[in-house]
């Protein structure tokens, strides 16, 4: 931790410590500026110390890991808590921190409070929420489009990784009516560290290198959000086409997207609605016309890269938009979430160059 | 080489073989039972061994690489020739191999005779054809789909690898009138074989590994040849959308292919007619309906797999179809084409079951 | 299965067909033109098609996976079985298939069968054989060194993918008393399916992907193997140092091993030494002094290459020795056997040339 | 850049920097809160923005690529020059550049000035060295070996890869004469980023991926500076065995290394007294006795891990040695090298940590 720590650091919690996006966010905690981490929690891991579980984090100074039920949330103060747990233990888990630490803020980087309308979430997820209140309270994270909410936010709910780099590069297309809802297919392809650390034969090194495959065809849980995200911004209702892929590398997304301009409308027009709107964003660039993006360019940063080409089927255009999954995706968003939250500038400790090669 | 060689063993040469389709050719052939290599043609490494080039070689028994300007074709008396050599090159060696050994026949991997349309060639190479007879006496060699003409042919223009992979999975419901022309999206991911063993800076490991992208957006030359199969499956001139990508491994081409049926068929219809059309076909398997394919299931075997799922927008479907490029995407369909031309069994050399892991 | 299948194929099991060994042994029993596969067992998967279990299988027609204690050996009446089983359970399994089918001949990938000395199994694997007399009876299967007692054998023990990588390369050398026992180190690199298909959060993509590391250091089970055959060759007993690393790569294992040579002889001598006792040898190639060799080279195949270098101290040579463990390591060399077994041609079957790229 | 720039900035200059260590100190220099880019030279790209050669570096704003021989050294007033340039190049333009400009100071990362012998420079590259002077002059760079001197220098050869991986490992060692210097082996095992950017077939993704191999044997330049700092150490004269190896992975090395303690030392005595020696340096970290490290743990940090185990045969030990080859092998150590040389914290802009997964 840096040594411009002072008694004004934001004192952080990490619960669920031991997976990919605990492991990303401490990468990116542990440089920053402001803030101080107190609590790391992992069930499985409790009692050992951060370096067991990823030894690339033994040079530095760590609390140790802890069961999540021995926190004592009102002792705690924390400023605010990243719940990097898996999706269902989350929304009791914040509900009782938040009774027993009003005060305490949370980013949620779970598919919990993702869904603001209840019956969606019973649709896809086959059960009833169990912290209904909580759900309408939570802001949907995707700090470009939602700053304001996220700034006045107590809990956020930290996108879906596929969700940001496709909502990032339509929301403006579809808030301006630039393009077709019913004409967007999103052809996604995603690093494995997206599917987590979870024992999974189809996550074996083995079953993933030098393969390439679809997904979840039809049936895949962020296009609950997508859907959500995208008829909000349309103010009608939005289906889309969506088609997660597996490529054998560990993090990056990139999609492909397919769209059709409203009438009149050219592909560079579409490009120079974006360009505009995000000309003044520190995270999101737009490359210049025809040029799409590389996963290899965002690498290990907070930046998304969008692009925009011409089909070759007039009034139609191809986007590529490319983050990583664990840093825009997931936890380097959350830390940006974060530093609107506590007042801290919103690009604090998110410096980080993309590592290529 | 087999023991059971004959005095009928067929004469095969293959000019070009120092490349990564000529290295797939002799891994199919040297276990050919029905045929002898006589030739083994590389400019750049006249003089040496096979096994200098591609060591995996060395316990093989081969003839030495010379250069093609030293080939006595008349001489020779080969049976048929494999033209592995780099585009334009191959126009004019085509030209004079079929001059001085009219009963020679040639398989062609290179893209110079695939358009049949000289004003398409001249458009998308930039500059006039250089033997304009070759090209109209040229068939196209998408095996399962020209059967008959390719049996009967001396000169064989081997299709590309991104076009036998769309082309497999559409041509079929084009000519059934099943799917809307207008409406046809081929997002493309190939390993990198397909681009060849040239030295480009963006196909050293380190600008592959670890990253994902898109290229040719917009005018990859296997637009030439997916419109003009497809304008002909369909009576009428079809434009697609096709987006090659590229994924780090070595070997596969995966095709995620959004159509829309036509009025009142479903995505089981679609199925269904795939299925009936290659029920026959030993080297076209269609999955049961909703399952896609992985490139691993195919990978080193001359097989593609082809799976349909519906798309989540009524009245759409999604294709998933995989083959290897350097087998079924090249050198295998060549030696496929090979065994029509020379009345041999069809699937002789090429019962290859798939390496995976 | 080859269409020249007669009466007299051999009818063949394989138990645990769901593992890599088993699906490789597949990959090669499928195109044996003397077998026929009769029985399948995966007790997890019981009820399943194989292609459910690997989908390359799914053209190739194959008996349904059963359960291991629904075989009736007697009835079954299999010329061989491949054990491809976990450790432990083998020496029972074993052991009563041979009572009641006391004609079937069984090879053994596991390790179960591959120490001849009970005290030695006590020391590495913390427990008294359960088959005693088996474990007498077993001949240890590295094909080259052990070929006269292999094809007379009833159950051989096919040796481990590391131990065949070292021993093929180090024991004619210590046969011939051409090296220092006391004075040899084994750097050894294996992909990762050397592994198995089992769910460990150590060989999942991302934990594999883009790093390298050693593992076992000074207590893989190997080393007991090793041991073993390194004394029997050289008369004396012999303790050598072996640390196997983990490549990211999915097949492969390339050791490089580092000797002296007795007081008189170079690196030059141990070259010409290897040369000839592998000189007619169809599965093991020596390259040229100097050159050592890649785990490309092998990939597939049933060829084992080995390199002699000149170390820069006088006096001491560095070998480096190359197979693929899946293939030459476990199931290649196991098919190999069960020809000698059962009076097949040595080669049959196993002519697959190397897939690189 | 840093927001924190003030008029005391160190001003710097990357001589080369399209190559992979030129991006590499770009990532790390753009973050460093004491220096200001001014000079980037690309002669084959000069013109270009570095976001066209690298475009990761899109979002920042840094000076124009410029032509090596426009750079006016004296009008610059550069604090220090990194020169990334190819082997030979460099003499002459360090030569030039220290006429021009005395009071610029030199981090050179290429071989040109690591060896300090005349007649070991000749003998390894097979030409007299055209700067003998400033070979005299020059320092090597290995910081926590020749820290003071580096401090104190206008010149720094900044070491190798591999050679700072083994020498960070078994110089205390040497120094302490706690090991036998006759007996050591290091094998080592590298990422292809340590080859460079240029175009060789054999760096080609598909010539790299699925494979693992050996190079160099008997014969690699980085012999020399080994023997050289061995040398020095030992108060002797020191030959090792080295062989490295190309893991399909871009950064990275490990280096595993066979020793033999001398007579009545133990593996764990060798352990205490690198721990000790390290014990307050902020890059090199010793595990626990038994522990061998991972790349994974030190990709794009400036950490080096160290672990002892002991081998099987009595008196020797293992050594694994673990850096990011870009990072504490060439661009990170440089910086932490110019930190020394400037004055600043040694530490400064080098505090990121590893990127896993």
């Amino acid at each position: 931790m840096s040594a411009i720590l002072s008694e004004k650091a934001k004192k952080i919690g990490v619960l669920g410590a031991s997976g990919y996006t605990g492991a990303e966010l401490l990468r990116l905690l542990i440089r920053h500026p402001g803030v101080e981490i107190v609590l790391l929690t992992a069930d499985r891991r409790a009692g050992q110390a951060m370096a067991d579980v990823f030894p690339q984090f033994t040079p530095f100074r760590l609390p140790p890991l802890t069961a999540l039920d021995t926190a004592d949330w009102a002792a705690l103060g924390l400023d605010l808590a990243f719940c990097a747990l898996p999706h269902g233990t989350t929304q009791k888990v914040v509900g009782e921190l938040l009774v027993r630490a009003p005060e305490t803020k949370v980013v949620d980087l779970s598919a919990d409070f993702r869904l603001a309308d209840p019956a969606a979430y019973g649709r896809w997820y086959g059960h009833a929420h169990a912290a209904p209140d909580l759900q309408k309270e939570a802001v949907y994270g995707l700090t470009e489009i939602h700053r304001d909410k996220i700034a006045a936010a107590r809990l956020v709910a930290n996108p879906g990784c596929y969700t940001s780099c496709a909502e990032l590069a339509l929301i403006p297309l579809l808030r301006a009516k630039a393009i077709d809802p019913d004409e967007i297919v999103i052809d996604a392809k995603s690093g494995v560290t997206g599917a987590g650390r979870g024992l999974r034969e189809d996550l074996l090194f083995a079953e993933v290198s030098e393969g390439f495959h679809a997904y979840g065809v039809g049936h895949h849980r962020h296009m609950a959000e997508l859907d959500q995200e995208f008829s909000l911004a349309a103010g009608r209702e939005v289906v889309v086409s969506f088609t997660p892929h597996l490529v054998p590398m560990n993090r990056g997304i990139l999609s492909t997207i397919y769209i059709r301009a409203v009438q009149g409308a050219a592909p560079q027009d579409l490009h120079a609605l974006l360009s505009k709107f995000y000309a003044n964003e520190p995270f999101v660039h737009v490359l210049s016309f025809g040029k799409l993006p590389q996963t290899h360019y965002v690498r290990g940063s907070n930046l998304t890269f969008i692009g925009v080409a011409a089909d070759r089927r007039r009034g139609r255009a191809i986007i590529g938009s490319a983050l990583d999954n664990l840093t825009k995706g997931a936890s380097g968003q959350a830390v940006q979430n974060m530093n609107l939250m506590l007042g801290l500038p919103e690009t604090m400790g998110l410096d980080q160059v993309a590592l290529f090669p």
